[in-house]
Protein backbone atom coordinates (compact mmCIF):
# COMPACT_ATOMS: atom_id res chain seq x y z
CA UNK A 1 0.00 0.00 0.00
CA UNK A 2 1.15 3.38 -0.99
CA UNK A 3 0.93 5.87 2.29
CA UNK A 4 2.74 8.24 0.24
CA UNK A 5 -0.29 9.21 -2.12
CA UNK A 6 -1.97 10.21 0.88
CA UNK A 7 -0.25 13.67 0.91
CA UNK A 8 -0.67 14.25 -2.88
CA UNK A 9 1.76 16.23 -5.00
CA UNK A 10 4.60 16.02 -2.63
CA UNK A 11 6.84 16.91 -5.18
CA UNK A 12 5.08 20.55 -5.69
CA UNK A 13 4.14 21.30 -2.09
CA UNK A 14 7.27 19.88 -0.30
CA UNK A 15 7.74 23.59 1.08
CA UNK A 16 4.84 23.52 2.95
CA UNK A 17 3.97 20.29 3.94
CA UNK A 18 6.88 20.72 6.74
CA UNK A 19 5.41 19.96 10.21
CA UNK A 20 2.05 18.30 9.89
CA UNK A 21 0.51 15.20 10.89
CA UNK A 22 -2.71 13.91 8.97
CA UNK A 23 -4.85 11.15 10.34
CA UNK A 24 -7.56 9.51 8.29
CA UNK A 25 -10.47 7.32 9.21
CA UNK A 26 -12.18 5.04 7.04
CA UNK A 27 -15.03 3.14 8.30
CA UNK A 28 -16.81 0.70 6.24
CA UNK A 29 -19.72 -1.83 7.09
CA UNK A 30 -22.59 -3.53 5.54
CA UNK A 31 -25.75 -2.32 7.41
CA UNK A 32 -27.32 1.14 7.51
CA UNK A 33 -25.78 1.73 10.88
CA UNK A 34 -24.86 4.97 12.91
CA UNK A 35 -21.31 5.05 11.21
CA UNK A 36 -21.28 8.88 11.15
CA UNK A 37 -22.37 9.48 14.73
CA UNK A 38 -19.06 7.01 15.18
CA UNK A 39 -16.65 8.71 13.08
CA UNK A 40 -17.49 12.05 14.75
CA UNK A 41 -17.17 10.50 18.06
CA UNK A 42 -13.76 9.14 17.48
CA UNK A 43 -13.11 12.18 15.63
CA UNK A 44 -13.47 13.95 19.31
CA UNK A 45 -11.76 11.45 20.97
CA UNK A 46 -8.54 11.38 18.73
CA UNK A 47 -8.17 15.13 18.66
CA UNK A 48 -7.68 14.98 22.41
CA UNK A 49 -5.07 12.08 22.29
CA UNK A 50 -2.95 14.42 19.63
CA UNK A 51 -3.39 17.18 22.02
CA UNK A 52 -1.75 15.23 24.43
CA UNK A 53 0.75 14.17 22.67
CA UNK A 54 1.62 17.61 20.44
CA UNK A 55 0.61 21.34 20.66
CA UNK A 56 -2.18 22.43 18.04
CA UNK A 57 -3.09 25.06 17.12
CA UNK A 58 -7.42 24.82 17.08
CA UNK A 59 -6.86 27.07 13.68
CA UNK A 60 -4.69 24.72 12.43
CA UNK A 61 -6.65 21.78 12.53
CA UNK A 62 -8.70 21.07 9.22
CA UNK A 63 -11.48 18.53 9.06
CA UNK A 64 -13.26 16.89 6.22
CA UNK A 65 -15.94 14.12 6.21
CA UNK A 66 -17.03 12.19 3.64
CA UNK A 67 -19.70 9.65 2.62
CA UNK A 68 -19.66 7.22 -0.19
CA UNK A 69 -22.41 4.73 0.05
CA UNK A 70 -21.34 2.48 2.92
CA UNK A 71 -18.08 4.36 3.60
CA UNK A 72 -17.83 7.06 5.30
CA UNK A 73 -14.22 8.37 5.85
CA UNK A 74 -12.78 11.46 8.02
CA UNK A 75 -9.57 13.56 7.31
CA UNK A 76 -7.81 15.67 10.20
CA UNK A 77 -5.02 17.46 8.98
CA UNK A 78 -3.20 19.12 11.51
CA UNK A 79 -0.30 22.08 11.21
CA UNK A 80 2.26 21.39 14.00
CA UNK A 81 4.61 24.07 15.75
CA UNK A 82 8.01 24.17 15.38
CA UNK A 83 8.35 22.61 18.83
CA UNK A 84 6.61 19.37 19.71
CA UNK A 85 5.65 17.93 23.54
CA UNK A 86 6.35 14.08 22.73
CA UNK B 1 -8.97 13.79 -2.35
CA UNK B 2 -9.98 10.55 -3.05
CA UNK B 3 -10.28 8.88 0.30
CA UNK B 4 -12.11 5.68 -1.46
CA UNK B 5 -8.43 4.81 -2.65
CA UNK B 6 -7.65 4.22 0.73
CA UNK B 7 -9.36 0.87 0.43
CA UNK B 8 -7.46 -0.40 -2.48
CA UNK B 9 -9.51 -2.71 -4.97
CA UNK B 10 -13.04 -2.23 -3.52
CA UNK B 11 -14.79 -3.62 -6.66
CA UNK B 12 -12.59 -7.08 -5.97
CA UNK B 13 -12.72 -6.84 -2.02
CA UNK B 14 -16.21 -5.47 -1.36
CA UNK B 15 -16.97 -8.85 0.14
CA UNK B 16 -14.38 -9.06 2.64
CA UNK B 17 -14.26 -5.44 3.34
CA UNK B 18 -17.38 -5.12 5.42
CA UNK B 19 -17.44 -3.91 9.20
CA UNK B 20 -14.06 -2.37 9.14
CA UNK B 21 -12.31 0.55 10.90
CA UNK B 22 -8.92 1.64 8.69
CA UNK B 23 -6.93 4.78 10.88
CA UNK B 24 -3.89 6.12 9.21
CA UNK B 25 -1.78 8.61 10.55
CA UNK B 26 0.58 10.37 8.63
CA UNK B 27 3.50 12.52 10.34
CA UNK B 28 5.30 14.76 8.17
CA UNK B 29 8.31 17.28 9.83
CA UNK B 30 11.37 19.45 8.88
CA UNK B 31 13.97 18.19 11.54
CA UNK B 32 14.94 14.78 12.62
CA UNK B 33 12.81 14.48 15.57
CA UNK B 34 11.27 11.69 17.16
CA UNK B 35 8.40 11.18 14.68
CA UNK B 36 8.57 7.18 15.11
CA UNK B 37 8.15 7.44 18.85
CA UNK B 38 5.34 10.09 18.30
CA UNK B 39 3.62 7.81 16.43
CA UNK B 40 4.29 4.82 18.01
CA UNK B 41 2.56 6.45 21.49
CA UNK B 42 -0.06 7.78 19.48
CA UNK B 43 -0.98 4.39 17.95
CA UNK B 44 -1.34 2.94 21.76
CA UNK B 45 -3.96 5.91 22.77
CA UNK B 46 -5.43 5.69 19.62
CA UNK B 47 -6.63 2.17 20.05
CA UNK B 48 -7.10 2.28 23.60
CA UNK B 49 -10.38 5.44 22.02
CA UNK B 50 -11.19 2.91 19.05
CA UNK B 51 -12.05 0.43 22.34
CA UNK B 52 -14.29 2.96 24.05
CA UNK B 53 -16.16 2.84 21.09
CA UNK B 54 -16.09 -0.43 19.65
CA UNK B 55 -15.77 -3.85 20.81
CA UNK B 56 -12.96 -4.97 19.32
CA UNK B 57 -10.76 -8.59 18.88
CA UNK B 58 -6.91 -7.51 19.45
CA UNK B 59 -6.27 -10.48 16.83
CA UNK B 60 -8.35 -8.60 14.24
CA UNK B 61 -6.00 -5.40 14.57
CA UNK B 62 -3.32 -5.07 11.85
CA UNK B 63 -0.07 -2.36 11.77
CA UNK B 64 1.84 -1.37 9.67
CA UNK B 65 4.17 1.29 10.04
CA UNK B 66 6.50 2.50 7.55
CA UNK B 67 8.92 5.13 7.14
CA UNK B 68 10.01 7.17 4.06
CA UNK B 69 12.43 9.89 4.67
CA UNK B 70 10.77 12.45 6.81
CA UNK B 71 7.42 11.11 6.24
CA UNK B 72 6.36 8.27 9.30
CA UNK B 73 3.00 6.69 8.27
CA UNK B 74 1.21 3.87 10.88
CA UNK B 75 -1.81 2.54 9.10
CA UNK B 76 -4.20 0.69 11.10
CA UNK B 77 -6.69 -1.58 10.18
CA UNK B 78 -9.69 -3.23 12.47
CA UNK B 79 -12.50 -5.55 11.55
CA UNK B 80 -15.01 -5.05 13.43
CA UNK B 81 -17.58 -7.75 15.04
CA UNK B 82 -20.89 -7.58 13.78
CA UNK B 83 -22.22 -5.18 16.24
CA UNK B 84 -20.95 -2.13 17.62
CA UNK B 85 -21.37 -0.59 21.00
CA UNK B 86 -21.62 3.19 19.68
Amino acid sequence: MNFMSFFGKRGESASVAKNRLQILLAHERSDNGTDAALISSLREDILAVVKKHISIDPDAVRLEMDRDGDVTTLGIDIELPGSTRD
